[in-house]
This record gives structure tokens, C-alpha cells and sequence, in this order.
């Protein structure tokens, strides 16, 4: 059973895709109407839009846009394509390592490339096709949630690290899209949602969306979840994933296999939610996943203020591997993946 | 071997409290003289000073400092006696939750109704008693420090926990005491601190006087400590603690379970450093330490500015209780205990 959330990230409405402004989260909610292909290479570098998979959406609607300037400029056909072709690898720059900004731009690209049809023709292939990925993102989150829900007991407390929501997708979220089937089951379930440092995307938007679409929601530091997995305050853990290898190990947010220890510690399921396309089977196991070392500014300043001596090191990895004997199961669209995962993903693709 | 910190929290010194100014750290490195009793009650209670042992040297020159008053305004000695009894019991209220500070207090009172001497007599024996304090701080953090360092690889990277250090005794630490007895045996060893939210006594106090002291620091949130651990980057956990039971579980700063679960999931030795003074041998295990619950706006804000949305839940507990089961010894002036602790911490006190 699907909840209605009141959060949509982004949407491709009269000409134009508008969003959340994810700068002013968790002060105000405001949707921004971007209009022009530079105005979305800005939104992605200046993470007016942030979440993969609502990256990845902002860039198929960037290649609509820079159609739609490139339409008025009288070229050829052939010149449109061209030049449509060299604005969409530039949106590719605008966050390099973004893999699904790559995967969807490149997608509208192959639009392009096969069409038959004139530039009107081509715009509007480019738009069906912008509109198709929303929809798929937001149906295959609804499918995690859904399958997800039937594992969360009457009553239970979920425990999330970082954002894997509504604002991370188009709309609905993994992680907290099974938060969201979970409620509309059973409006007693609720949320304690870790705050995630460095970045504090538990407690700038995990608390800000959930809060919104009126589900409750306890935040805590990081460096206390098993202070109430003790205290059996915690009935699962569930959160989302940057990149799954062929045996299971999930790289997400640092911090992510702290909790998943602490869960195995209680006794406590743990849970990741995402979708096959998070999974990349050409990777083995979690040693092969590269690890991003963010900026030191991440960890040694909060709001522009320095929060710790001067001079001092840092080390800043942006994500950590769980491995996947701390994982209870991968709640995907086809269903919840159970050990051995070598085996169960390799049956899901099979399914899919 | 004692290592020479450059760090004196408080002092007695020409008839004044002398103590860095800790609400300027990580800022700035500054002294106040504190010259009265009111200024005493007001620096502990705006947390001028911090730390347990630190506030309890701060209560004992708080009344010296009342004395010195007193003795102006030409009060007979019964008089004297039962005014600075009445205001010491005022100094104990300026932090009602420190038990050191009733503790060095009431010694401090001990001293007053236990003298046959007159008024100047009697502030003489108050401050002889301050400064035996001081220096008895200093002497079995030094022993604290010479013990542990005897269980400090060669090399080792060792991870702390908020700040039991230098700026929370009077000059040399007992978690930061194990680290400066170590290094100043070999100037490899070096220290990876959490930052410890909410609060980030870790990345505000731990790193500031590590810095000062010339020890390598390395400053990681609280959520990082088991990806390092599992690159084989820690070595051995040492931290705190404000309360041990006779069975050797151990309250200390909240997060502190959450890094001894990770340390024993990775087989890295987990110490506590702490004096006998911190053993409760009254509380039979852990469950009967009550957790403070503090301020929901030290999770909610930072450098006072929101970082979560509006109206949602909150839980902060100060301390977390970690199982005796998880700790490989603990640090203390007159060695280090080993499980089981029922029996050697009956031990210590008899041999002390």
C-alpha cells in the first residue's frame, strides 16, 4: 500500500523541471523552475539537487532544455543533434562522479542518436523519455517500500543513517520509502533517524521530509544508536545504498557500517533498501568499491565555523563498506534478497 | 616516563584560582584568575572549567576563596566558621550533577570543622589541603599514564572518545595521560579522536590540546571509528569514564558503547583510564547507574543555529553504559585491572 508523500524532488511541468531547492533544507521548502541547460549544470554543481537518482533526473531534463534553446537557434538538423550531443556530455562535468547523472544523460543521448525524427520530433522523444524515468524511479521506489513493509513488525521503532528519501529520489525514497509504505500499513510505526556527520543529511533532511509528510521522527547523534538498541528502543535498521557488489557488501554513507555492527551486536535485522540498479554485479565483493576521500572542511567546519583545533589532520571517507554478513537482506523491486546474495542477486536479474 | 604537558588546567597561585578559560577552546588558549567565591560559582556553572577532577580542584579553591573573603569582615571565628560552611554548601549547588565537586567541597568542609586553629590558621589548612589536591590529581594521572603506556604497541594509533584529558584534571589527563606517558616514550604513537557529538568535547578539547602538546591528531566523526578499524588503522581504543560498577561496567560520555562494540568486532584491545576514585563499588553493575538526560538543543543546534527541522523528537542522553564484557582492562593508579573485574577491582582497593 502506497503513502501519499506531500515531497516531489523534482518534476519536468510546462516546459521546465522543478525542484526542491535542497540548499534550503531543513529551513524552508521552496521548488525552484529550472529553465535553461546552464541553469541545470549550476543546480547540479551547487546541489540545489543532490540523491542520485534525482540527479540523474535532472540531467535527462538538462538535455530537454538545452533542445528546447538549441530549437530557436534555426540550425540543421543535423547541426541540432551536434551541438545537443556536445551540451550533454558538458552536463556530464557538472558532478563527474555521479553515476546515474552519466547513466541518464547518456540515455537521452541514445534518444537521440536513434531517432528518426525532426528536431520537434526529437524534443519531443527527449521529454517522453525525461517523463518515463521519473515515473520508473518513483514506481520502483513505491515496489521497495511495498516489499520492504511486509517486514516491519506492528509498532516498530526504524532506525536510518543518512538520506535514502523522497529527497534523494524523485519522490518517494528507498530507505524511507519503505518508511512510508510501513506507515500507511500501520500509522504507529516511527523513525530515529541518526544525524549523519559530516554532511548531516539525517538530521538537515531525513527529519525535515519525514517531518512534513507527518510521520514521526526521533533524531539522534550518531555515536548513539546502540545506546537504544540496548535499551530495545530499536526494532530495524534500514538504510539505503551507494553501490552493491555481486556478494552483497553495500557501500553507503560513512558511518552506515558503524550501525550495521551495532545492529549485529543487538541482534537487531539490518536492512538494505535499493534498487537492481544500485547493484553492479561486474564488482565481486566490497574490497573492489572505490571509497571517495571527501573535503577536510566536511568534518573541521559546521556551518562555516571551524569546530576543532587548527592545524590538525582529517581524514574524510565519504562512504564505508558494509559487508554482507552484517546484512539481514536487500529490499529491492523484485523482491527482498536473502544470503547467499552471490546467489540471490544473480536469481533477481534473472527475474528482472 | 612522565611526558611534560604544557597544559595547567587550574592552579593555585598568589592567592588566586588561576584556570584556562575553556569556553575559549578551540579558539584561543587564555587564563582567567578567579579572585572570589561568586566568581568561582560562576566559572563552574558557565563552564569557565570542565571536566570532573578539574571542577572538584575548582570547588576546593572556590571555598579558600570565601575564606579569604570572610576573614575581611572581621567576624569572630564561630561566625567565620558557620559563614564559609554556608557558602561552601552554595558552591556545591553552582553544578548540582558533578560529584567531584561535592566531593572536593565537602573535603574542603572537612577541613573547617575538624581545626582547632584560628581564622588565619584555618585558611592556611584549606589551602595546603587545595594544593595537596592538585597535586595528587596530577601524581595518579601520572601513574594512570605510566600504567597504560606499559600496553601502548610500538607505533600505535590510538582512538579516544570525548576528552579525558589534560583540560578535564588539572594538567595531564587519564585517557590523554595513557597517550603522553606513551609518547613520551615513543614519539610514533599517535591519536585518532572522535569529534563526540553532541557536545564534541573530541573535536573541540581532545585535538586543541593534543596540538598544544606537540602529539599527532587525527580528528574523524563519530560514525568513522569502524572503517578505520577495519583498514587495521587502530590500534587500541582508550577512553574514559565518569562511573565504574564493582563489576566493571563503565558510564562514560554517550558513544562510548557504540566504539567498544566496533573495537571488540574488530579484536582491538578497548581500555578505560580512570582513577579508583571513579569506581562506585556501592553500584553492582551498570544498570544501576542512572543516565543523565540533557538539553534537547545540544542535538538540535550547532555554534547555535539549527541543523534539523523544526518539532521533531529528541533524546540526549549525557553517558552510555559499556558492558565489563567489552573491556580488556581498566587504567588505573595502581595498575591495570584484568577481568574479572568483581574480583580485581576488590583487589585494587585492598592493595590502595
Amino acid at each position: 500500500m502506497a503513502f501519499e508523500s506531500k515531497i516531489r524532488t523534482i518534476q519536468w511541468i510546462d516546459n521546465v523541471s522543478r525542484m526542491v531547492d535542497q540548499t534550503k533544507v531543513p529551513y524552508e521548502y521552496v521548488t525552484v523552475d529550472i529553465k535553461t541547460g546552464q541553469e541545470m549544470f549550476d543546480a547540479i554543481q551547487t546541489m540545489i539537487v543532490r540523491g542520485a537518482p534525482a540527479i540523474g533526473i535532472a540531467g535527462a531534463h538538462g538535455v530537454v532544455l538545452y533542445a528546447q534553446e538549441l530549437k530557436k537557434e534555426g540550425l540543421s538538423r543535423d547541426e541540432f543533434v551536434k551541438e545537443l550531443i556536445k551540451k550533454s556530455e558538458y552536463l556530464k562535468t557538472s558532478r563527474p562522479t555521479a553515476v546515474n547523472l552519466m547513466w541518464a544523460v547518456q540515455k537521452q543521448i541514445d534518444v537521440i542518436t536513434s531517432s528518426d525524427s525532426d528536431i520537434d520530433g526529437i524534443i519531443s522523444e527527449l521529454t517522453q523519455n525525461a517523463i518515463r524515468m521519473e515515473e520508473e524511479d518513483i514506481s520502483i521506489n513505491k515496489r521497495i517500500g511495498d516489499n520492504g513493509a511486509e517486514v516491519v513488525p506492528k509498532g516498530a521503532t526504524i532506525l536510518t543513517h543518512c538520506n535514502a528519501g523522497a529527497l534523494a529520489t524523485v519522490g518517494y525514497g528507498t530507505a524511507l520509502g519503505v518508511v512510508r509504505s510501513a506507515f500507511a500499513k500501520d500509522n504507529t510505526v516511527q523513525v530515529f533517524s541518526d544525524e549523519t556527520r559530516p554532511r548531516q543529511q539525517g538530521s538537515r533532511i531525513t527529519t525535515f521530509e519525514l517531518k512534513m509528510d507527518g510521520i514521526p521522527v526521533t533524531m539522534i547523534t550518531d555515536g548513539m544508536c546502540s545506546y537504544f538498541m540496548k535499551k530495545g528502543m530499536i526494532d530495524m535498521v534500514v538504510v539505503g545504498a551507494d553501490r552493491i557488489a555481486a556478494n552483497g557488501d553495500t557501500a553507503n554513507k560513512i558511518g552506515t557500517y558503524t550501525v550495521a555492527i551495532a545492529a549485529k551486536y543487538h541482534n537487531i535485522p539490518f536492512y538494505i533498501a535499493a534498487p537492481l540498479s544500485t547493484i553492479d554485479t561486474s564488482i565481486k565483493t566490497g574490497d573492489e568499491i572505490p571509497i571517495e576521500e571527501r573535503s577536510h572542511e566536511e568534518v573541521t567546519h559546521i556551518n562555516g565555523k571551524r569546530v576543532c583545533a587548527e592545524g590538525i589532520n582529517v581524514i574524510n571517507p565519504g562512504f564505508d563498506v558494509t559487508p554482507h554478513e552484517l546484512i539481514t537482506g536487500i529490499i529491492t523491486e523484485v523482491g527482498i534478497l536473502k544470503p547467499d546474495y552471490n546467489k540471490s542477486i544473480a536469481e533477481a536479474f534473472n527475474r528482472k
